[in-house]
């Protein structure tokens, strides 16, 4: 990456950390929040890292997010229940809810699916579904986006967001194999960075106001991302979508409000928690002899010219994040700039903590 | 489509029936399973319909299929089990082991999650999915694929299947929402379609025998099939064949065998079917009322130019079921001449019975 400096990960968390009890976040929750954020910037996610600090900061001064929430259960039974946010902040409200959701698995040995209701924009939903991994299950993580900025199949209004979902599978060979998707073809941020380079983008990424195709990334953000694969990835938003939020009273279509630009209303954002316990069908030994073997077979698969190996989904994220520990998390000038002035806002010295230029 | 006849769709299943009577199958299966095929067919999903026919009864004739399989639960927890399907017709073992999925899952109370071994190709996943949708809950069926044409990410061998998924939510709209989609940017079907007209295809449909992108249709069906959104495909497509195989004993990788060139070893296919009732978390009412809304603001969805409305995910099967009904199945000749040939190796008169030229 060009134009970043490489900030240690103990001072980063510290400044975020101050950032979040500024706006009256309690102590354990801020610490959580921040191991949250950091660990996708450690696995190199860096749009869902802290480049987010600020808006969930912003929203949480505002008063429309609850820095202080209390989360309840609802429609109970041994393996499931609704869980109420309470409009806290996204990444506690994930990680709370899928502890209940392995929890219920593991007493009731079943199943266990926990639908969300009343959260936030979570980030990277891979954390959600490797705290399952974690456990011996595979987890399931669905959520609806933040923002509409895709529209259904042949449409040309915004009616769905690039709805993420991950799911993690656990194996005995220091990572979990997660897939962790959205569904456009590339990410938003990509366009919002060959905008301010003044850079073309290719003809399938984008949308513009009028519907149709364009290569012209100012012209592409006014309009739609587009979903990978046409009508593959339209079903998929749609269906991660209707997964996150019908089965509660979470918001979807024109109920959502944008994450940027509404900070009068809770977004009311919804989820979808599974946690399948591994023991129930096959015995710990058993399995992971049989994923250690399809683990290796992948790797050791014959590489395409210039390739040096083959990697599971999850393992470079692993190998990105133990060199990150080391040498620290590259962060643009963009993104520093952005946590230096919320960080002036409420009086958190950028500087002094991240870069010791005290 | 060009090229094609119309085929009334009783006297179809009827030829198909016969097909399946003649090597063994007793009548209620092969009712069924001639049931799952065409209504692939039915939902202009002619890749999963009756063009698989042949080779399973080929599969049959050969004893590398079970015509009587005696299909076994073991591993049984009220929620979840292990469903063995003796090497029977992947169609029935779907059938059978999605219901009992969604008895447990009734009985329980509980998210059911049933993962099938010693299973074969079953056909379009939606079928599965929808019997979940049609009993109430959101279902769920992951399966691998009967050949390996992909590779992993950044490798240049066959490791993988091109592995579908389906999940379904019922609405009170007259149809389910279906997601059913496969990992490869198009289907092999259509390759083999474009080497046999001397046409070429898009540069990211497939890999050549090098593992390099080719255009040419005949060196792609000796390489490799791509997977959709490069990495996101991958991860995509290994999720879902590890979900479908490492719970049980069911192949995966290099213990995968080929469905059209194998003919010693049974294809042990396997399947993840789930049901999750949707009254654990929201009154039926409030989720129907929910749910047409989000259909209604799908459909006006503004269209874009050219486009005369949007369309939900199954929405479009489903008028094209209601069409094929009264107007027939719109069959190419290579199909017929397929079941021509068949029938007449195993005495059931393909014309007799479908065109009714006796």
């Amino acid at each position: 990456m060009s134009d970043t400096m490489m900030i240690a990960v103990e001072p980063l968390k510290e400044f975020c950390r101050q950032v979040l009890r500024k706006v009256g976040v309690p102590e354990d929750d801020a610490r959580l929040s921040i191991d949250v954020l950091v660990e996708a910037d450690l696995r190199g996610v860096y749009s869902h890292g802290v480049v987010r600090l600020p808006i969930y900061a912003e929203r949480l001064r505002a008063g429309v997010m609850n820095s202080a929430p209390k989360m309840v259960t609802r429609r109970e039974t041994p393996s499931t229940c609704i869980f109420d946010g309470d409009n806290g902040i996204g990444m506690i409200v994930g990680v709370r809810s899928m502890e209940v959701a392995i929890e219920k698995a593991r007493r009731s040995g079943a199943p266990s699916f926990i639908s969300v209701e009343r959260s936030n924009h979570y980030g990277a939903a891979a954390y959600f579904a490797e705290q399952a991994a974690d456990a011996g299950m595979i987890g399931f993580s669905f959520t609806i986006g933040g923002i509409n900025h895709m529209a259904p199949w042949g449409g040309r209004e915004a009616m769905l967001g690039n709805n993420p979902f991950a799911i993690a599978l656990p194996t005995p060979c220091g990572f979990n194999i997660v897939l962790d998707m959205a569904c456009s073809v590339a990410a938003r941020g990509k366009i919002i960075v060959a905008a301010a380079n003044g850079d073309p983008i290719p003809p399938d990424w984008a949308l513009g106001p009028d519907g149709q195709p364009t290569t012209d990334a100012v012209e592409a953000l006014k309009g739609l991302v587009q979903p990978v694969g046409g009508p593959k990835g339209y079903a998929l938003t749609l269906i991660i979508g209707l997964l996150s939020t019908m089965l509660s009273e979470a918001f979807f279509g024109s109920e959502v409000t944008h994450l940027y630009e509404d900070f009068d209303n809770p977004q009311n954002i919804g989820h979808l928690q599974g946690a399948l316990p591994i023991e129930l069908f096959q015995d710990m030994d058993r399995y992971n002899e049989r994923i250690t073997k399809a683990v290796e077979e992948m790797r050791n698969t014959k590489p395409a010219a210039g390739v040096e190996r083959v990697y599971l989904p999850g393992e470079r994220e692993h190998l990105a994040r133990e060199a990150a520990i080391r040498q620290g998390i590259p962060l643009g000038h963009g993104v520093l700039d952005d946590l230096r002035q919320i960080g002036g806002k409420l009086g958190v010295p950028f500087d002094d903590i991240v870069t010791g230029r005290a």
